[in-house]
């Protein structure tokens, strides 16, 4: 502790929101046969990105354009949008962060599911945000006790991840409209969309992007393959997003990000391909997960999240005994989700891997 | 305006720091001739930093090392600390956002420099503190000055670049160290170093990395010349280094920039190279502007400013002049250092270009 922190700082734990891959690896002293476990996009980003990253890196020493003018033209036009609806920042994650100091005071209420995307759980404890969870309906998020739950705080913010993370499960669109319809007054809706590239037609709500309660976030991190370059936008309402410049760093973003990000989103292609695989590989975890008697969850994103069949303890070894043999995945935090093992999809590669390790891993956790 | 933000956020102004060079190119609807405006490096990162950003681009599809270990690691060694005094951030911007978020409470006292850096200015203001301006002392930040203000405020911050931006100057290691022993109980000094790597010998001063009063800032943007990637860091006392986990956003530096700057910290020939020829390009801008009847202050850095002889108004036609005519430069914010114009140092090339416009700005000018 230091004497210049303010009481809210000194009062926050030193916890972080998700131990890197990394830091298992050093622990392990060796490094990964598959890396499963952060729903990166094994498949990687589009060969046209990959390219003009590459060639971006001679102007590395260039900051980047801080207005992100022609990202946000090529994002206006992709979504049917203007400009002025949209927020660039370093993923989801740095936006939420932002989201939360633009919004939050101590005290403020917030509601979240029980279980769901622990970094926004982490930036609303950062700024002091009463945060309430409801739980999830079966592997659901369950939008009516979000609304019931925001009704009785006073929530000032409504956090649903559609699809949702860690569960792989998905709303229809129409579930979604309709919770945007009966918002409270005095709620935001944080839409976190960060799967909606890889959604199932049929998923993605039609929102007005000027309506005035509700904020959706993308990124480049997860269809588009690029987590490691940190570019994210949000869509709102041009007051909304105009907020974020009050606060934001506005030379933050890096520039072969940025430039990489444009080239990711010209290559529809590329993101249709990675669908595709995306589709096969789906199939193939559930498959190897049933041959060891596990139950795969249906999935509307890049991993699939699998019922072990018994309680946390039991999923913990499983977990345990996999990432100890070289595979590294993770898990839902708390119960009942965390009854679950959750898989990213990867390449063949990787889930050859997965499918010789498994079997030692659940044989050993009996 | 949205009813969601908090008072201090919704009080906020909306301006930025800094007009980007891009968003002025789209005003005057043609590039820049010259890129000198933002101490930007033109000689570019180590080519060993550049062909590793280039390998990475591969890689790009997985997070960052949220502990960044090995960058850690190797400045540790570097710098004689360990890697618990380290903190890596998005650049130095980044880091004195989140130090701002740590320390400030709305009306807490802070205390810079009239014209110093503004983006710490903004973050200041972004957490609601009270910023505290002394006058430079000639083209120098006033140690002494900033001690007595600190004194009489109660300043939790005291913020000091050394070598400074945007005039250019230094102070001897010992006036820091002076004022590091004289710092009052309630102070944490910001020692700003953006600019070290390429400063005299003798600028640096010594001071204990656990000294509980003192955090230094560095950057790979300047020396290294990686603006664009976003790579900065912290040195201080492990408490307060630690303080920063809390808070930041673990997997937010791209994982490019983070192995690219890792590359350019093994490559110290190049920065003794870099050093070398801004040493050079210093003088060629002295010559130039002297040429024109301005006077280049000295430099310590990579940019010289140009006292233009008159008053605010004159320098910022001059400005506008230089600007019109494909060169990007920047100046001072306010009186009275605001007589000058700031010239990033850059290649022959740009430099060429400087000479070829100046003559007509200052005509213009009158």
């Amino acid at each position: 502790m230091t004497r210049f922190l303010t009481p809210l700082a000194a009062s926050l734990p030193a916890t972080v929101p998700f131990t890197g891959p990394e830091t298992l690896e050093r622990q392990q002293g060796r490094p990964f046969r598959a890396r499963l476990g952060a729903n990166e996009s094994l498949f990687g980003p589009s060969p046209k990105a990959r390219a003009a990253m590459q060639e971006a890196v001679a102007g590395v020493w260039m900051y980047a354009d801080p207005e992100g003018h022609d990202l946000k033209a090529a994002l206006a036009a992709h979504h049917g949008v203007t400009p002025a609806h949209l927020v660039l920042g370093g993923g989801i994650d740095g936006l939420l962060g932002l989201l939360c100091r633009l919004t939050l005071e101590p005290g403020t209420p917030v509601v979240t599911s029980l279980g769901a995307y622990p970094t926004f759980a982490f930036h609303v404890a950062g700024y002091g945000g009463a945060l309430h969870r409801v739980p999830y309906s079966g592997d659901h998020e369950d939008p009516q006790a979000l609304l019931d739950s925001a009704r009785q705080t006073g929530a000032r913010l409504i956090y649903l991840a559609n699809p949702d993370n860690p569960m792989g499960s998905h709303h229809r669109a129409a579930v979604i409209e309709e919770m945007v319809a009966n918002l409270p007054d005095h709620s935001l809706l944080v839409l976190d969309e960060a799967y909606a590239d890889l959604a199932p037609d049929g998923t993605i709500p039609r929102i007005d992007p000027d309506h005035p309660q509700v904020i959706r976030l993308r990124t480049f991190s997860k269809g588009y393959g690029m987590a490691g370059a940190r570019v994210g936008y949000a869509i709102a309402r041009p007051e909304l997003a105009r907020a974020f410049d009050k606060v934001r760093d506005h030379f933050g973003m890096g520039r072969v990000a940025q430039i990489g990000a444009l080239a990711a989103l010209q290559d529809q292609d590329w993101l249709a391909e990675v669908r595709a695989r995306i589709i096969t590989a789906r199939a193939r975890v559930a498959r190897i997960t049933q041959a060891n008697g596990l139950r795969p969850l249906p999935s509307a994103t890049n991993f699939v999240t699998v019922d072990c069949g018994r309680d946390g303890d039991h999923a913990r070894v499983i977990l345990r005994e996999t990432v100890a043999r070289g595979v590294f995945i993770r898990m839902p935090a708390v119960a009942p989700l965390d009854r679950c093992i959750r898989i990213s999809l990867g390449d063949d590669a990787a889930l050859d891997v997965l499918e010789e390790v498994l079997p030692e891993a659940v044989a050993a956790a009996g």
